[in-house]
């Protein structure tokens, strides 16, 4: 039995968590639930799953949700102190990082110190500040076993495999609902085009970051923090099918791919259950009834949230963070019809441009790029 | 320093293992070569590589050999005898079964007894005594590890991922020359044509057996024998691409699978460097620019060489070994314009038909079946 602590169990990836953890209950208990904000669903979620302890960030909702959850004897901590909490529970072997945002931050890496086993789907804490958590879990021993699907595909595709005979990582896109779309007509795509993703249903900000590349850009630096490579040894492949979930190159010329249905339960389960493999109800791959799979390098310039994502690892210090947190700012301006969506990508490039590089920035110095650039990115809209 | 028992020097895979000492003279020493004939060759690289003792199967031209290769100070040995001593050498650490045919079956008994490293491309012997030899080897802990591309492509996948989570090998078929042929087209197929390989350069018994797909059939068997599994876990797809060169699905719907460039060096380096993997000069696949990666299940019915070899691993006991010696009388005859070539598997289909079955037969037994089966196969043409 896995007893887990579930920080982000409201979203997309939090509630396909829930779903692994319901079709093995013998292999899993729940021992504590965060949410942002979604305090009903987190109030189901909890009288469903019987957690010790729930937190939901925002304080209003944290008093209303005790009341409801006193007498069925669930604790309710609110904000980052209440993350923290979660974080290092002691009745946690796992933590799950489903959130999305930099809220999470200090509860990951208190999660690092408390030796947990850390599966991790909140790709901007590894984006913001990847070698921090990166040195960090060197230092304790422990495995940020990743979430996502491409990354998912990597780390099966290098179980059982030496790092040093890794020659490139190539990572899946599947180009997003815009792909092959000229300037002029992606000047008029609208909030409600951009939430169409064609093969994953996520939350709205990760489904304009796919539209942008601007997720795929993240996780070519989420790649560089989890497997210990720079971004020049990491590809990017577009796949529209998105079958083949990603890849790795070796020195020797071969490849390992891991293909999957689109089912985002199939690398959660893997991530909770490494390094096992558990029997799944999930629809197989049927390679045989698959149209053609397409590959395809995307040209320079095609994509600029993807160069700007490059350009940032390469910089390094803290420009990720900046980047990341301008696209927080950019994309939720979009969404509320405040910006075009050629917008994002040239706005980035302008705070980008502006940001003032630092060499191996302490956690603080990271979370005042990210101020600084959220203003920043303000201002220019 | 690894050191080499070659058998099998001359043919098409045999040659690509010198290639690859060649590129690594610091890595690999050979000291015995083998060949079935051709003894100009196998002078040639008695020269090159000196080494300790060469065996020639025929034992005319041993004589000769002999004679040549005194001054040299090579032994020289011949027959199923030399190709014993060959595999039980004490100088050499790895035995490498790249022969044609069936000569080696002792030969790869003793390698097995002798507690050698095995690289095995021999699939005749992995097909007529698979249940045999699997026993053997796993007795005496002993890998066999793969060269073909399919199998090494399945070891690959498996490598680090443990066995019991294995659901289905999938083995890709690049479909031959003749795929999407209808009966008529296919009665008129002369040998050359079918000595025409879309995609791999290999000897003629093979590539005619890749042109029927009995090669596919063999390596259902052949990939039983290697992973311990039945054929009914092992599916075949047609790819005429040949890029993906196998794939291994999991219980929990996660499938991985091996590319490379068509370039026969990989798996065989691979299978001589196992578990290390070398940086090599090999054209590396440009995923970017591959055109569509295409897959389908053949039709029951589309290739009856290759029901046939699930039939014969499904019934098991001789009739792996009566299928696989019946294909080399028709195949010869096929190419020496006895018969057509869709008397392969009609003939093929007889001699099955015919076959007596032995429940778990003993190597005479098996032996003796083969005898049968070309004498029942030499008779129906």
């Amino acid at each position: 039995m896995k007893t887990l602590s579930l920080l982000g169990s409201t979203g997309f990836i939090g509630r396909g968590v829930l779903k692994v953890v319901e079709a093995f209950p013998d292999r899993f208990k729940v021992e504590a639930l965060a949410a942002r904000s979604n305090s009903e669903l987190l109030y189901e979620q909890a009288i469903r799953f019987h957690p010790r302890v729930v937190c939901i960030f925002d304080a209003v909702k944290a008093r209303e949700l005790e009341s409801k959850l006193r007498p069925k004897r669930v604790k309710v901590v609110t904000g980052g102190d209440g993350l923290r909490e979660l974080a290092s529970l002691k009745c946690a072997q796992m933590a799950v990082f489903a959130l999305v945002g930099i809220n999470g931050l200090h509860a990951l890496i208190d999660a690092i110190r408390h030796h947990k086993e850390i599966a991790i789907a909140n790709k901007e804490l590894l984006v913001m500040a990847g070698r921090i958590i990166r040195d960090l879990a060197k230092r304790n021993n422990v495995k940020l076993i990743p979430i996502d699907s491409e990354h998912s595909a990597v780390w099966q595709c290098l179980e059982g495999q030496r790092r040093n005979e890794l020659k490139r990582l190539v990572l899946t896109a599947s180009g997003g609902p815009f792909l092959g779309w000229t300037r002029k007509r992606l000047a008029h795509v609208t909030p409600r085009k951009a939430l169409r993703h064609p093969r994953w249903r996520m939350g709205r900000k990760i489904t304009v970051d796919s539209a942008t590349l601007m997720n795929k850009g993240f996780e070519v630096i989420e790649a560089c923090t989890l497997f210990g490579v720079r971004a020049d040894k990491v590809e990017v492949l577009l796949h529209p099918e998105a079958v083949a979930h990603s890849m790795v190159e070796f020195i020797d010329g071969s490849v390992l791919a891991q293909l999957s249905a689109t089912d985002m339960r199939i690398p959660i389960q893997y991530a909770l259950t490494y390094p096992e493999r558990l029997a799944s109800g999930f629809a197989p791959l049927d390679l045989g009834c698959l149209g053609p799979l397409n590959f395809k390098k995307p040209l320079k310039g095609e994509f600029p949230c993807l160069d700007l994502a490059y350009e940032a690892e390469r910089r390094g210090g803290v420009l990720p963070a900046v980047l990341n947190a301008a696209d927080e700012v950019l994309v939720d301006r979009f969404l509320r019809g405040k910006i075009s969506f050629l917008k994002i990508p040239a706005l980035l490039s302008r705070v980008i441009a502006k940001a003032k590089t630092v060499k191996n920035p302490a956690l603080r110095e990271i979370l005042l790029a990210d101020r600084w650039a959220r203003e920043e990115a303000a201002r220019l809209c």
